[in-house]
């Protein structure tokens, strides 16, 4: 592992980290924010995965967290949302394809297939190399997300409801299967047969995994993708068929920035706590 | 004025505007926070003034103020950093003299005097066009800033001890006529009399007015630029002398950055607040 940058933050410091990642077989970078009380001893983690065009640096920068997460003793985690420079052609074309936007899933269409695995490197990879050098409690994990990385904190807890505490999201993409930029992303990670999709999708999945904690989401109303991409209004009926616990919370004047989300962080970061200090 | 982007964030609004300027004689961009209290009547308002190669965003976008700007009931404003796209040949050869870099002084030598006059802009233009848009108190302004800002909100408060009821900064120049910053940027917008630099030097000014209130400095121990660029223990000396009161706080293994700066941005918030609202 790489130090790239280090900088003290609230009493804590955020490190940003390149590593070399077997699930990836690339290069994958992510920051770290370690509170004051990881000197202390094992801590609970919270993952965040950005959203479209982010990096392991927008959470960090725009989100506003360390200053609960230092209060709370919460150990943040921000991946990159892709894989960079895997020399695959044509990776870099698109903003909502390719780097920047490996939607969190382990794609099995070449040529993506070899490096676009985020799922396994946010969910097991990742962990176990936090496990290794900071001062984490394997026990206590949960983890949110924003619009693409929203939708991915739901697919990764329901797929693994027992890994993780809790789940919420800001403005996630709520059916990516009936979304403009989940149907070119699913396309082409996944290839043309939908029903290999479903495993990636939060509202099928949530038909087949319920988690014990509530899911809670904001969705800010003046959002710009929220008729065409976000439609949680799907999600929403996917969770009440299922039983599926879920707030979702309507935010009325709102739209898809860091503005929006940082205006409920610190409310995002007491759910959490509430299960990973329970 | 034009409204370029307008924002909701915590119960208030974040707006970006372009407007000719008529002291920069060049359009200018400046951002606002207003808070949730904005529509019940006139509010105290906090000018920021950000370093080096910032813009209006900066500060709303990494400063994390407007959570707290939101609870006190107080607006915040951040120009950007320089007149642009001027026409001045060499205007964006430099991150440190030209665009980005204005340095918060009204300059004197030709090509510069004609546009590069973010004093007046700050001090004068933009309040009275905040007075006519905005529920702003005229009676009740303060300003910071960082770096080559938090050295301009110093010498705009020393220039104008009865305009406004604080002053505060983030790692400030703190002597520019003897840092390499300062002394690049005089030169350039005022000539070569070093004579004439000390109106717009803070460590030369406090020697000849003081504030009624004291000021307030953060300056963290592990930044790069503290013993080359900002030399607080000058200003601190200055102060000293001429019995001006000065809290200058070094902050153990902070940056230069705005993780730092978000980490003491309450404080600051809050320290202001106790003059603005008194």
């Amino acid at each position: 592992m790489e130090l790239l940058a280090e900088h003290q933050c609230f009493d804590g410091a955020v490190h940003y980290y390149r590593h070399p990642s077997k699930a990836c077989d690339a290069p994958m970078r992510f920051g770290i924010y370690l509170p004051p009380q990881a000197s202390q001893g094992p801590l609970p983690v919270l993952y965040y995965l950005a959203g479209l065009t982010c990096t392991e640096e927008t959470f960090l920068i725009k989100g506003g967290a360390q200053r609960l997460a230092a209060e709370l003793g919460i150990i943040l985690v921000a991946p990159d949302t892709s894989p960079r420079d895997t020399g695959i052609a044509g990776e870099d074309t698109d903003w909502d394809f390719g780097s920047g936007a490996g939607f969190y899933l382990d794609a099995s269409e070449a040529p993506w297939a070899q490096h676009y695995r985020m799922y396994s490197y946010v969910t097991a990879e990742l962990p176990a190399l936090l496990a290794e050098h900071f001062p984490v409690d394997p026990q206590r994990h949960s983890i949110f997300g924003h619009s693409m990385g929203g939708h991915g904190a739901l697919v990764c807890a329901l797929k693994n409801p027992d890994r993780y505490r809790s789940v919420s999201a800001f403005a996630p993409i709520g059916a990516p299967m009936q979304s403009p930029w989940g149907e070119k992303a699913f396309s082409g990670y996944l290839g043309a047969d939908r029903a290999s999709w479903r495993a990636w999708d939060a509202s099928e999945l949530v038909r087949e995994h319920q988690l014990a904690s509530p899911i809670l989401i904001d969705q800010g109303t003046a959002d710009k993708f929220l008729h065409a991409q976000l439609k949680p209004e799907l999600f929403e009926a996917a969770c009440r068929e299922s039983g599926q616990r879920l707030e979702l919370r309507l935010q009325p004047g709102y739209d898809h920035s860091y503005y929006f989300i940082s205006s409920f962080m610190a409310e995002h970061l007491r759910f959490h706590a509430a299960y990973l200090k329970a």
